[in-house]
């Protein structure tokens, strides 16, 4: 049974979830067989030293006389409080509790025993370290360190950093979930809980929303455009896209519940309905959502808020004091950034600056922009632009209080803001004087085969130098105007070019951000440090890190990219092959969720070892999705990065992976 | 004047057409004046001591008395031949006579000497060796080794491969195109030039070419299904797409004239028209195009066929006598493979077999298995398509005498296959029994977001194994009734596993390839061996070649992937900003046309290093479009590749390049 259990498909799951690899075997114990079912002088249960829902120190457990182990299970017959025992079994049950004592003094830990009476004699059939929640996680090694078994650091190894996603976001009603059948599965991409009725534009779940309903927002997938409507919404159902798609990650920014690439969907967005295991939902209708298992159910299910409690600042503080690696955060908006904060980030790593240009009155004049006829018509539009550019840096720098702020200059190909409605498009040729049809060939000869490797990055700012320059001005004006509030602060802009494959394309547009920045800081008398660094997410990027390195004040690994570019996946893409690769073994795990140290990590060991030769004061951080996951943040702490860099709610877990990985030094 | 004109733009596009560096200087000669126009016992001229146009071995050149240089190159006189010369100044002439043996004597090559004669004193301006058509080139080369005056391996060494490519090609007339202006410039994608009027689809290709006349297909882009009709076209203009491009690529594979990338052409597809250079061309207005150099012209401008003489024998004889890597080549269809022998392949480096699935019948089997609903459907649509695989694959071994054959098994995503026009959508949904709207719900949900890095590949064969097991068996049938026929012949096929990147994806594929293959040679009872190996393709198979190549017979470099990875740059989008690039001085040249050593080559280098001492039998060679360019081909050679492999008429350019490499060591 063991072995026939050992390759079954949930197996298989489990371990990836969990990252198990495939490789690992089974052992199977032979043991002597005692009988719980053989009298009333008979009995077996389970116990926990410790309450595995709260952590509260107290034996919990269930015990059933003249029973074998599956009963106690499987729920036929409905099992007495542990407490009982002591009347049923006095000696059995004095000698348990030592036994509890015995082996959590040997362990220190919570245990989870199962044990069997045959004939009022106790044998302990198995005892392991207790599954228990997030929460009594916390209590339990705060308890452990105050009882003196534990020390602090390894306390701090005791604990999942995935659990602490729990902690932080709604989850379902525990009971209600056990009783609900999930009608399919997607991918978690966002944690948290969710329920609300099914809408399936970003207008509609805004409409909804101000009238008072909750909503989850059902797409095949989300654009940029969606981002408003994804802010109203409760939760995020995607039919397509990875747990690096748009709406994983921009979800996992604001900390909203998302399910992601669940491709058994089949939509019908024209109509708004979409079938899911069998069963046909038209707007309005209920469902539920699960951002951590990925699981989608029909109908309403409770949702609990998160609570944090003192336990969690406690260890917290705790992993402070260990690391080695910085922790900072991906965060475009002042109320991101302060969340972050909050979390504990210590500045910010990447500000996506293409987020702000969505807002009605910019992305008219970043459209402007985009179909200007000339140089000089493109540069009015941008100074349009620049003043609201520069009042969100201002506002970035007033919530960070003098912390680092790591800019990244614009990166989606331009297409990605072109309107796509009919009454957008007519707006447009109107207010740029062009016909109807002019402007969809504009549009059309925009588009792109494979855009993730197209006309992006640092390639618009070799095309468009004008856009590096308004930026830069935002930049630099904002902070001249923040450090003059603050002259306590000591704020030296990051500015970050993203996209370099060659060491003359850094250079070139660093000229224009230095005679820009120069300029303005000339201009208005003062004495203001910055830094212009790069991206590091193009392999040939990270084969000739030498020669970047020596024209580069610090390298942020782009870890999304450089594993889409790495593996030539494309992460949007993978989504419709990744489960025949898991059912056939091949991966054992997303590389968009984990880093692939093999290969992708290889890259960057070179461009570290090729970069910090060339360049002794180069400052070095990944600002990849994988800078909020625990394996990964171990493997940046044994490369020698100075920070990590993830979304606002994965903060802590980057915080407490970075102390474990320095406590295992 | 010199450092006026050493950094204009004209100057830069000639770096780049001759693989010369931004980086190297200029060198300015001050001397004292001497005067051609201080009357008539005074003159000047320039000559070339043999005919650069047919390398015939006399003096070649022009005169002019009481001139000074700028007279006989600027055409306001006509000078006189320079054996006038002989009758004016005869003491100099005489003179000018033994200084052009001495000069050739020291340079041992045809001189282009400047000259000018003052008061009947003769004075050599500049000698220089002389440019010279590739057909002279090859005269002059076989001249001199027979003169005593070069080796062979000197021989070798003088001759431009690149050059090569006009003997192989029509031709525009000398005097017609410089009598010409381009109306603009695309890039010279496949060499040669044509004359037609200009046709719109495939299909009117088709029809234009069987009324006899002659076309130039023009399109936004060309696809797969445009085949048949750039066969029947005199050559291709595409508006999109750089040089490996989807039209470059296949016309280059058929010696067909193409021009690709000409962004500055206004396409109006629907209406069967374009606008370009100010004048719009309607279907049957005739164009004429140069493959070799881009430029586009009005109108009808003579052709002149190629013409291989003797002594491109002679000297491709030589060549093979000095190179050490075989050349295979890049070919698809019988025909291909017997162009590419004739011009010396030794073997197919690359043979892919998605192109034989346009025709007519296969294409509809083929999306029957695009479409089926089980592996049993999908199974008998492949089953249908056996057949002519099998027969395809017949005529190549018969083709290849025994040479190897190395086949690529389905590349592309599926979603090259479906059909696009509203007939075959409702022809298809006929044949599958479903509605038109299923279909086309089917058909979207194939589309991607960067199928680059799609759907495709070996994971085809990971999420579709059965396919790979049609494939396997095709070939394997087809070498043993070959074999069978031919029993002097040793057919040892070689079966590539595209886009790995992961060992486990190799081992997955090659235990269907080996099974079936194994399962095939039993039932055959022969005796056959054949060999398994992979593209290498993807970065990440270059970090891990290692493991790679402990499960490969071979690696065959597919650098056109390669470099799209390695740069993160999608082929078919770069030609957008690409001339951005080149006025920047970024890139120096296209590193799709020729290899980027320092990135790509860093990874190819480090996939050998790797991977050799992992299996110390394996074959390692490249088949990406870098295999006919000459600088990439003395890379290979320098990288210890075993062959190259290129387009059919791009061989002899390898084969030339690679003695080269040998010779210099």
């Amino acid at each position: 049974a063991v072995f026939r259990s050992w390759d079954n498909p949930r197996a298989n799951v489990y371990r990836r979830d969990n990252d198990i690899p495939y490789s690992w075997g089974t052992a199977v114990n032979v043991q002597a067989m005692v009988f719980g079912n053989m009298g009333e002088d008979c009995g077996t249960g389970v116990a926990f030293t410790r309450d595995p829902a709260t952590g509260e120190k107290k034996l919990m457990g269930e015990f059933l006389t003249n029973a074998q182990g599956e009963d106690v299970v499987a729920g036929v017959r409905t099992p007495m409080p542990i407490a009982e025992m002591a009347d049923k079994f006095p000696a059995a049950y004095k000698q348990f509790i030592e036994v509890c004592a015995t082996l959590e003094d040997h362990y220190h830990d919570m245990q989870d025993i199962e044990f069997t009476v045959e004939n009022e004699k106790l044998y302990i059939l198995q005892t392991r370290n207790g599954k228990r929640t997030a929460q009594a996680a916390l209590q339990i090694a705060v308890d452990l360190v105050a009882e003196g078994r534990k020390t602090e650091q390894e306390a701090i190894l005791m604990i999942d950093p995935r659990n602490l996603d729990t902690l932080l976001h709604p989850q379902f009603d525990v009971k209600a979930i056990k009783a609900a059948t999930p009608l399919g599965r997607g991918l978690g991409a966002s944690p948290g809980a969710a329920c609300g009725q099914a809408v399936f534009t970003a207008e509609d779940a805004n409409a909804w929303n101000e009238a008072g309903k909750k909503v989850i927002l059902v797409r095949l997938e989300t654009s940029p455009e969606d981002i408003t409507g994804m802010k109203a919404a409760q939760g995020i159902l995607t039919v397509r896209g990875g747990m690096t798609s748009h709406a994983a990650v921009v979800a996992r920014g604001m900390g909203k519940c998302c399910v992601s690439g669940c491709g058994d969907i089949a939509m019908d967005e024209e109509n708004k309905k979409f079938t899911l295991g069998g069963k046909t939902f038209v707007e309005g209708d209920f469902i539920s959502i699960d951002g951590s298992t990925g699981y989608i159910y029909d109908g309403i299910i409770p949702t609990v808020d998160a609570e944090i409690s003192g336990n969690f600042g406690t260890i917290m503080g705790w992993t402070d004091k260990y690391r080695r690696l910085k922790v900072r955060t991906n965060a475009d908006t002042p109320s991101d950034a302060l969340k972050a904060r909050e979390l504990g980030a210590e500045g910010i790593g990447l500000c996506r600056t293409e987020h702000m240009f969505f807002e009605a009155e910019r992305i008219a004049a970043f459209r402007e922009m985009i179909f200007a006829d000339s140089v000089e018509d493109r540069e009015a539009a941008l100074e349009k632009i620049l003043p609201h550019q520069q009042g969100d840096f201002e506002k970035l720098y007033e919530a960070l209080e003098g912390n680092p702020v790591c800019i990244r200059f614009l990166d989606p190909p331009l297409h990605e803001f072109v309107p796509t409605e009919e009454a957008d498009i007519a707006h447009l040729a109107k207010v740029q004087g062009k016909s109807v049809e002019e402007i969809k060939a504009l549009i059309a000869s925009l588009h792109e085969f494979n855009p993730m490797m197209g006309h992006r990055g640092c390639r618009l700012a070799v095309t468009y130098p004008e856009i590096a320059a308004m930026q830069t001005k935002a930049v630099i004006r904002a902070a001249i105007n923040i450090q003059k509030a603050h002259p306590d602060w000591n704020i030296v802009p990051e500015i970050m070019i993203p996209l370099v494959g060659e060491v003359k394309e850094l250079k070139y547009v660093k000229k224009v951000v230095v005679e820009t920045a120069d300029a303005e800081i000339a201009a208005a008398s003062v004495n203001l440090k910055y830094k212009v660094g790069t991206m590091i997410e193009i392999p040939r990027a990270c084969l000739t890190a030498d020669e970047i390195a020596a024209n580069a004040d610090f390298f942020s690994f782009g870890t999304n990219d450089l594993t889409q570019m790495g593996f030539g996946l494309s992460r949007d893409d993978a989504a419709k092959f990744l489960d025949a690769y898991y059912d056939a073994k091949i991966y054992e795990f997303d590389p968009f969720a984990r880093l692939d140290q093999k290969g992708v990590g290889k890259l960057m060991k070179m461009a570290i070892e090729l970069g910090k030769p060339a360049n002794k004061d180069i400052h070095m951080g990944i600002c990849g999705e994988h800078g909020g996951d625990p394996s990964s943040v171990e493997f940046c702490h044994e490369l020698g990065l100075d920070y990590v860099s993830c979304s606002p709610f994965r903060v802590p877990i980057a915080r407490l992976a970075a102390a474990q990985a320095a406590i295992k030094g």
